[in-house]
């Protein structure tokens, strides 16, 4: 199928003979099943189109470093966005992933008028409609950028300037039916310049009211023409803003139940973002799956001791196993969620070879989390700690609590005259540190003999 | 009214002439009126008991420093406590406060069962009532701790062993009654141990609607007993445990909204959980007014170098009049919130006059936020900058947005064709240094000259 | 003397009538004298080419806002490079400045080979050459860009590539020949990927080795051509790299002291890098100063809520307090140091005023950290605190320490039999809320009646 | 040996088999050889004293939990304190350790003077010189408490006041005789108080000099009386107070090279400390190892989201593969280096049996640490990417860097014509998600089939 634009062959499936990581897959096994279903059911791994095709590893301090190989062949930006779209699904099928995922903004350049913008948008998408046609592979979402160009320096759908709010509502209609088009399975919104600069200026509330309008637009849009993708948000704290409304999956959560939005959207949830905003991967998504709103995934990392967000591919074991352990937990990764890799090379990884190499780092450590994670389901591990953990509210006292027949009263009825040292008795060690080596065993032991 | 148990005379005004600060008010003058109100009608002050007589200044490395006039005096606990009482409203009277606020189990030793803890409590409370009648010093609000006991090592109302939590709802109930007898202001929950060390272990979800239970049931309780005080959440994001789960207000707010307790609740925010959270002060009191969740105030500041909670008594400028600046826009701090100071001073001030020294300069850099505020709204500097950047939404295409006729397809059919030019000249600078330093003239200009 | 390149008038000094910031002086009044020199002397203000001149407000999310006088207009590289050394010199005579600082790379475009890219940048050179003699603005510094061009993604002096690390010598090497000529004041090194991306594959201490050979090499050409300009290191902590070597002042100390290099180089310090090494600017001054070791610094301020590299201008009163403080006890900002605009304008503030609108607010706040500054000292304030609080020292066994004769044997004499409440009693309160008062009160005095 | 005080039997050493974690060694056989050497002369662990017995789990918001089993058994501080010494090296016997490390305060109570504390401490001492004799349990490392008690508010060695000085010296020369008198393997001083909570009162070069002072007078002291242990300084960033001194490894090394102390002191260095002061613990070691100045390592590990000092136990595989390399690549950690257990478990796991089981997990992570590491050096994985990858150093252009020979006359000349695409063609990706991917693979091959 692969036309090998890359210079590459299909990545094998080399299994853990080689110590030093190679062009082949470690874990990932398409299909192999893994806790009833294949992997690829599973993981459903998206490429992104941004960080592999159109990220030229710049950073606030360097110029690109990227050698693609499409560089220098084409002589106008249209003919060279319609040549990468060749180069992404050879890309796509030599990897072997079957998503992919795109802003509007990534595939075509810009016209004059958003009628000439969307112009040549809609030939970039015929080619990629018919590439998906050919190739099998499809999209897990797509999603309109409404934060790189200058005219949204203050925001899009909380921009103060009105005009700028109607061309953002213009660039979104299209955007959905193009999501309609391509059969999209979500659809993505990622507030990028969603925010404030600083709050003296800033009507928030005002801002909130525009925003949340937007998206009810968004929604009775979609409904008009039939599309049926899952809406998602994407939380992300303070960049590029100083604050991003979005800022984590509860602040999300609050926003989408205050303006009666709760039951259209979901969220798309990211590591890197999680981190930045104080938090671990794995509470955010649990605050999603708790809120019945786990939508997708962003698989990528960051650095703990670096403020910004690096978009690493993601390669700690310990991550990628809490990350599983959440989704087998749930059953999914959302009802129609994928793992997009919203990652990029190191700048010093700056070889198209890389992105290969990158995306199989990241792929194989999400197999290696899916094969703990479903061990330590299958034997029930952390199932039976949480399960003892909370026991005392499965009768007595703590029934009435779950069951809702419990008032302030017959608590104190209970508890009046209980001695410290017998109160005391009812509290267990939770052998914390005992759990985080067990997580270990199961991890080295896990992939140590895979 | 004082008995001078401190030493100290009554706390001066004595104005703006010296400039190394002393044992007198620069700002503060209880009766002054400024934008409407008597200075302590905006600020409505509270002196918290745990930092000003329970602290003793003591950190993980370090016992405590503190000096206090009645160390080594009392023989038992409950004299102590009883003694403390006192020495308190002479506090509040010498200093010129008319609120002040307490956990149960700062003021008086616990017992072997909660019923001789709630009777040891009564003693206490009886002399508190007592005093309150004599000096006019009101309580602002109470609370019950939760945490301090190794019982709550792994929560109360989110504890995994049921005799705990049923402790928890006895210990509530008799806090309740308290806040009833002596006519709290408000009612704080602060879930100091509300949250988990490690997501392995813990049933979030389980935990979360436990929680809300709680409250429920606490929302019953009030209403069976007429207590009206309003109830307040206290958002903090990472201390004492590993994920606090009111991490900050929008976390609050989505927890409010999901379990049916919105119109029940505001919150009491504070600038150094603000920070630990990632926010300013500024934020945090903006996202409660916009949700109409502004309830009541802790004032201290943190440092953004420090990662904990040092509950420095304020003295930044910059946040007393942003808070302020939200205040006066807001109409008060909450319906029936004030200020409490939740701040100690350094290990290093452990003097007895430290404390006044302190307590000074909160109020005064509270006061003067408000001057330079009042100022500000007085002269329209603020307003007329956020009415003029949001004008575009007044009328035309903007005003569709407002009124909800907007749809995707309108704004589009007006963006449509619009030059890329035309488009950009909609978009205004913000002169964004300007506005910082409009702010520094506001604040040297009214302070300078007060 | 200015053509009016940018459409605006020389900025003139309107003080402190109006108190919505325009584009006027309120405090910068150049021949004013300030303890004992004029304005301009103590400062020594320099305007930063690269982001005055260079800096289109991109960043990792959107792509560049700025409107410039220039855009558009000029045909090649070279003529628009040209022409902006006019604009550039007409920006900082309109402003009033007397001095500039540049990288290579920001002034004239590359060529093929160092040869053709020295050959370019001569000939920019000859015009800034001119206009500086035209005008009598002044080069505070010059540095070389060994960051941008991707050849330097692994770093120059500390590459691990031999041909890069050549290069980069030879870069150098007219740079400093360019320093020569045009009589830099100081010259800079800031090694923007002298650092690592990750420990697993870098040989620190052979790329330590590397670049101290660098230095020494810099400073020996530095010596055969008689340029007399003053090293200087500039420390950042973990941007662009993950780790800086160049982490922060005593980081830098401890290299140079290592490689002999501590007498050649003195440190030109910035306010955002100090936060991102978790330091206040005051400290990182401090620290320069105690080692001898202040240059220069660069004026700019960061949010520490934010964890990059954010370079707003100064308008923070408190640390231009606390830096001028530290400038005035020093006697000057180093021997020939002065203060650089390391900063940009917000991606918000894009028009061309907005340049001129910052630099104001950069400038003010600076002057009146000076004026706080000057009058804290004048009267004493922090010296006598300071001398106060170290007096036990000055005499007593206080003194045998400092002059050399204590041994542990004599002090353990002195204090085997003191009583611990004795001890305490030589332990005082530093009363550390009410200093920060008092320095509260000094600005806002200070500045209310400037 | 063991008088089982504690109820628990020896430690076992039971292997890979139960994935649960329970009362067993995994990994640590401490007799077994790897890399040349038994696992116990590679790791020297060491039991805190302060955290094993002294800790009660307390936060600054919750009272201890611990459950030890000499609680309430002994009627007087001194007889406590004696027996603490039984348990302790019941403890050490039980686990398995051959050293541990107290401070002076841990141990014994103190007295009214000096003079008295001495001699309490000394009847402890007395007791502890027995047992080691009696158990072969040595010690690694002593020192000095000269931050819990009040009088050492505002530091020991940097205090303002001179009696505090002296008296610090007097404690510390006592802490030094202990040391001679126990065969202490190192002597450590972490400078718990030595630093500032605000610069504006703070004489930071008079501290400075003091401290350096203090020190000189130590090393004097320690030829005195023929005390050869190895001297450390362990750095800490920011807490307790807002600033520390021996803020990280580098400003240490900085420090005592100022003073002239560098050839009399190494470091200790710990992971939680480091993460404070923003960097990883391979690179605090990596650091100190360019210096010659690796001495000995505190084992604990921080979470990067929490802002202070958790000193949890090690479980982070990740990190102890990268620390144990380091020691390999060293060949010791230090001269008499060990690895302390600077932890405490957390506050939920509050039993006797906790304290084995943390234990456990510390000794076994980084007994697997050192297996790793152990196979990645013998099969040389990453020292063959670091040879090749500096390469170009051994000879050519590269070498006269390194001989000294080269100018940046010869490297201009060098590299003077050569076209930018050849110079890029120098530069080679280090394809760092395949090396993340290859510590992976190591990792778990190596204990997966341990």
């Amino acid at each position: 199928m692969s036309e090998n634009l890359w210079n590459i062959e299909k990545i094998p499936y080399v299994g853990t003979e080689s110590l030093r990581q190679g062009l082949g897959f470690r874990y990932y096994d398409a299909d192999r099943v893994v806790a009833g279903k294949t992997m690829k059911e599973w993981m459903r791994f998206g490429v992104a189109y941004w960080h592999t095709f159109e990220q030229r590893l710049v950073d606030p301090f360097g110029s690109g470093t990227a050698i693609r190989p499409f560089d220098g062949k084409y002589s106008t930006p249209l003919d060279l966005a319609l040549a990468k779209v060749d180069y992404a699904f050879d890309f796509f099928t030599t990897l072997g992933v079957d998503y992919f995922c795109f802003h509007d903004r990534d595939i075509a350049p810009e016209g004059d008028t958003l009628r000439e913008t969307n112009a040549i948008l809609d030939k970039v998408v015929d080619r990629i409609e018919e590439k998906m046609k050919e190739t099998g592979v499809k999209l897990l979402w797509n999603t309109s950028s409404l934060f790189t160009n200058p005219r949204f320096l203050s925001g899009a759908a909380t921009s103060p300037f009105s005009e700028i709010y109607a061309y953002a509502g213009g660039q979104l209609k299209h955007s959905l039916e193009i999501a309609k088009r391509l059969g999209a399975e979500n659809y993505v919104f990622w507030g990028g310049r969603e925010g404030y600069e600083n709050l003296w200026n800033t009507d928030l509330k005002r801002e909130q009211d525009h925003i949340a309008r937007f998206f009810h637009m968004c929604v009775d849009y979609a409904a008009e023409i039939g599309l049926d993708s899952q809406f998602l948000i994407e939380p992300k704290p303070k960049e590029p803003t100083a604050h991003q409304y979005d800022f984590d999956a509860a602040t999300s959560i609050a926003f989408l139940q205050t303006y009666g939005l709760a039951d259209k959207f979901k969220l798309n949830l990211e590591g890197n973002h999680a981190n930045l905003a104080g938090h671990t991967y794995q509470h955010e998504i649990r605050v999603a799956r708790a809120a019945g709103m786990l939508g997708s995934l962003d698989a990528n990392q960051g650095d703990k001791l670096i403020g910004w967000d690096i978009d690493e591919f993601p390669s700690d074991l310990y991550e990628t196993t809490a990350v599983m352990h959440e989704v087998i937990a749930e059953g999914s990764i959302g009802p129609r969620g994928g793992l997009n890799f919203d990652a990029k090379p190191r700048r010093t990884s700056f070889t198209a070879e890389d992105l290969f190499r990158a995306h199989i780092v990241g792929m194989d450590s999400y197999a290696a989390g899916l094969l703990v994670a479903a061990r330590m389901h299958e034997e029930g591990v952390i199932n039976d700690l949480v399960a003892e953990r909370y026991s005392s509210f499965d009768s007595g006292i703590g029934a009435t609590v779950e069951d809702g027949t419990a008032t302030l009263a017959s608590l104190e009825e209970h508890a009046l005259d209980i001695p410290q040292a017998e109160l005391m008795a009812a509290v267990k060690s939770d052998h914390l540190e005992s759990v985080k080596a067990t997580i270990n065993n199961y991890i080295v032991d896990t992939l140590g003999r895979a």
